[in-house]
């Protein structure tokens, strides 16, 4: 970690080492971080931070904007949250390549006036992901500035060849996704409506704010060889799924029925939300969508570590991504993902 | 690198690969980033890099912020510095460490207007700092935003065990710098004078915009084992020093008339431009700071890669950091390392 500046900088930079000092214990007792520990020769306090590769190993790297005004809003989400999701949303790429976090590094310009109580608690949001990810800070890089700039850059270990790329999709292999689609988004909806009583036992509100990048699954299905490709949903279903088909140069078609969605209750339904649309188009879920071989997929469980996996459809060697919706006919599935922040779709 | 947004974003995407496809030449027709290609995996287009670490190295990672407003000036810093600064002022972490730069991840966040000739300024002087250094673009992450926001993260490789320190410097070792202090600053100064027939041949200002990190000493000194502890000169030689003291729990004592500092024009005399100010406490440099033990000091050469290396001091077991002025008083260098865009030191 880069010391700059003197005052409030070093402060941050202090607070950060404070929060972030010791092995990472989880709320079970068990050192989560073992393999981060071991990973990791040098940590912050240096030029740069030092790690040791595990024999047999490829690191696999990632990196992640989580800007305010555009990720994330100020006055809407709570910095535990921002804590939490900056290092959760880029953990979710390495569990889409089948691997394991190890360390992390964060790029974090804030006000003056945020670095106090604010920064307690994005530390705390912060270190409890990392905990719970087994994944260590290594360093990173600290300034000031008027607005809450995040950069995450996560570091993780995969076996040798046993990494799940995009590119693998072959036509006639089944596509599954991983727990349901659209709940963050929804979350997001009543987080704006800022309706009384809405607590963090609200599934879709704590989807969106506390997002489980889905890691047990990703590296069950590395370590068995089972997905022939995979890809996390960040962006929704109809933007993710086209960019997976055109790595893998195969098209696809879903069933919009079979897609896992979120339970509507009589209000939504009334406004007219649709869960279909939201499972189709909306952001954030960070579920896995990956593809399996019809031989292959046999050996699918109905669920790895509590989450649930279901068929949405299959590849085509024609180029288009289609979605039947009940009957005979099927339509192109335009890309319409989502950013939370844009008004319309 | 993901892939987010319609439009004028993927057509950012699409212009950085184009930009970076192909392996990176230099211009004595060398391919510098052989090492580079080979560490590299999988590059851009899946959730994440993957990276297979050289047998017997470690694997380095740093990464530095490069904000517009606070670390550059849109109209007055132009496109094509501004690729190349941002990394080579990560790379510089690198070097400092006495490993190799392999592979970098950038995160741009840029107003869409920029997206045409300011882009392919930029993608030019980042390509051509990553053919220099030896570094291929292995991802990243896109985003439209009013400012131009830079996080660019470096991963090197270091022979296990050869890594320089902050940490190593002992009571007695002499202390060393690359270079001459205060150039950058000095051409920031010349920079906003805006000069009439200021050229690129100022070494002031080529200094300023295109810093050349220490690669090749920084790698002598790891790989002859000389140096006992080192850190690059970003903030100035009065505020990194202290650093590099904290970190090795000493002091030490340099004397002001050893600083190799910027030749003043007479026009600088005459404004008060002090040089020895400029080269103790101007930042940006990029030099590298180190310390060897007396007995190894004998095998420093003058210069390495025709940089030349100067003796400013010796480390002290008192924890203070002193400088001497000429006679035989000293006094506590006090840390005031500049930030270019702070009106005042």
């Amino acid at each position: 970690m880069r010391e700059r500046g003197t005052g409030s900088e070093d402060d941050v930079l202090e607070r950060i080492r404070r929060v972030f000092a010791g092995p990472l214990h989880n709320g079970s007792g068990g050192l989560r971080s073992a393999a981060g520990s071991r990973f990791l020769s040098l940590g912050i306090g240096d030029d740069a931070a030092l790690i040791s590769g595990t024999p047999g190993h490829e690191t696999v790297l990632t990196c992640d904007w989580f800007l305010e005004g555009t990720h994330f809003l100020r006055d809407q989400h709570p910095a535990d949250a921002i804590g939490w999701k900056c290092l959760a949303r880029a953990v979710s790429d390495i569990a889409a390549m089948g691997a394991a976090p190890r360390c992390f590094l964060l790029s974090l310009a804030l006000p003056r006036e945020l670095t106090s109580s604010w920064l307690h608690d994005f530390l705390g949001g912060l270190r409890r992901a990392a905990t719970r990810f087994g994944c260590s800070l290594a360093g990173g890089d600290t300034t000031e500035r008027p607005e809450v700039l995040i950069n995450v850059t996560v570091v993780g270990e995969v076996r040798r060849g046993q990494e799940v790329r995009r590119s693998g999709a072959r036509p006639g292999d089944l596509i599954y996704v991983s727990g349901r689609l659209g709940e963050a988004e929804s979350g997001l909806q009543l987080l704006r409506e800022r309706k009384r009583g809405l607590t963090m036992r609200e599934p879709r509100l704590r989807k969106h704010l506390y997002p489980e990048p889905r890691l047990e699954l990703g590296r069950w299905l590395s370590e068995k060889r089972v997905a022939s490709a995979m890809m996390d949903l960040s962006d929704g279903l109809s933007s993710d799924l086209r960019r997976l088909c055109e790595a893998s140069k195969v098209g696809a078609v879903i069933r919009s029925d079979d897609v896992p969605s979120v339970g509507m209750t009589k209000v939504g339904r009334k406004r007219g939300v649709d869960p279909i649309r939201l499972a189709l188009h909306g952001g954030d879920d960070y579920e896995l969508l990956f593809t399996v071989s019809k031989s292959k997929a046999t050996r699918l469980p109905h669920s790895v570590g509590g989450v649930t996996i279901t068929r949405i459809g299959e590849i085509t060697p024609a180029r288009d991504v289609l979605v039947a919706d009940g009957g005979s006919r099927s339509r192109v599935l335009k890309p319409r993902g989502w950013d939370p922040f844009r008004s319309s779709k």
